[in-house]
């Protein structure tokens, strides 16, 4: 039987949460350079929070409600409601406009989980890689030379109208790698698998990656999905633990075709 | 006096002609691999008249006039229109729907410029480099795994929504980098003036670099534009003879700066 990623060209990422790190990056930025005298603040807490506001706003824009195109925007909105309320609003005095849209560009440094980067440069070498998410460009360039991404291209959400999971978002990115006509020699790569439903919906295969801070139900003592392999009986082409473990199963996939 | 180049975060190239040597390389290929027996055809002039197309072409559509938005699907077109003129029709007859589709794909693999790569990989330690060309994303792409060009992002004119000189490509090329409000940060890089004066006109810095295939004048003994810089009485910003020269008086004025 011919293996699920036989025939994938294309490896393209979800970025925040399945790329990088972004809940030690941004409350480790905050703690450090930007906490202001307020050593006693739950920052791990403020950066999930920011999070939250995040998932939540881009879901809704994506099912066509109004908000920003724009992420660096909408996370500006979401500081800006975060500073307003009861457990934060000490900080909101101290932080001006000036300081505000400087700590808004934490999100544009952020750290890789540890495998990501050899991860990339060794599936590079097989394989188109790739963003899809739902960052915005520059986010994602400056991100990308931040933790050395060495991404092939990088689709957006704003560059493609919409946000994830909205089709136009995975219908666009497959047009503009020339393939409407064989989604399945695309892989989507995340921590999430609202993200991958999505995609396989649409024909790409998909791969997933669990991350401790993805995919958890806070309600439920931070518990993950558990998530399977078709060939395990459940819904995704491949789980991997890591993008170095991803790079040596396509290398060895493109290996055994070439004999 | 500040150099020109000062406060430049983002260098976007054009590529046809720029970064890669497409007359050679596009003659070189037909020549070995699909000549089809045909050796006497002249396949530098097949070359410059399947270019002649494109720039015909997306001129007409940049304009507002109609015709493909993706330059494969045009490259197609004008492949079609070539070989069912007289001078290569029995090359057509040779060429059936297989072929063709093989042959349309050889712009997907250029060369560089001998000095394109390693330009490319010392300009990108000082700044994002990117592509803003009228090649379709996955063509770009293709061409930058064959010819080993480490682009940060890659712009295309399907991806922005019209052809260059069309001023959606720039603008919308400056919103995504989030220098709508400074376009001076960006500074395009290309071997045609005219590509440079609509730059300009939208306020891209401009760096001209004369390449032996471009801006001639075919009826007046191949005779190149002779553009100047700004310093020596002419109209771009900068003139360089390689992107490694490129590279290291962008790497002079990041250390001037720095000093």
């Amino acid at each position: 039987m011919a293996h699920p990623l036989e025939g994938v060209d294309v490896f393209l990422f979800d970025v925040f949460g399945t790329v990088v790190d972004w809940q030690n990056s941004v409350a480790q930025e905050l703690r450090t350079k930007h906490y202001d005298g307020m050593l006693e603040l739950d920052w791990i807490a403020f950066a999930q929070e920011w999070r939250k506001g995040y998932i939540t706003n881009t879901k809704r824009i994506a099912q066509g409600g109004e908000g920003p195109g724009n992420i660096d925007t909408l996370h500006r909105q979401i500081l800006d409601s975060l500073l307003a309320r009861p457990e934060w609003e000490a900080l909101g005095k101290l932080w001006d406009e000036e300081k505000r849209k400087e700590v808004n560009l934490v999100w544009h440094q952020l750290s890789g989980w540890k495998d990501t980067t050899l991860g990339l440069y060794a599936l590079k070498r097989h394989a188109i890689i790739g963003t899809l998410s739902n960052g915005n460009v520059r986010l994602l360039v400056d991100m990308a030379k931040y933790a050395d991404l060495p991404w092939d291209v990088v689709f957006s959400g704003e560059l493609l109208g919409s946000y994830k999971p909205n089709p136009k978002v995975y219908l666009s990115a497959l047009s503009h790698l020339s393939l409407a006509d064989a989604p399945e020699k695309v892989a989507l790569v995340a921590a999430h698998i609202y993200d991958l439903r999505s995609a396989a919906s649409h024909g790409y295969k998909t791969v997933y990656i669990p991350r401790e801070t993805e995919d958890i139900d806070m309600r439920d003592d931070l518990k993950r999905h558990e998530v399977k392999s078709k060939a395990d009986g459940g819904e995704v082409d491949l789980v991997v633990n890591s993008f170095e473990e991803l790079a040596e199963v396509v290398a060895k996939v493109k290996r055994s075709k070439l004999l």
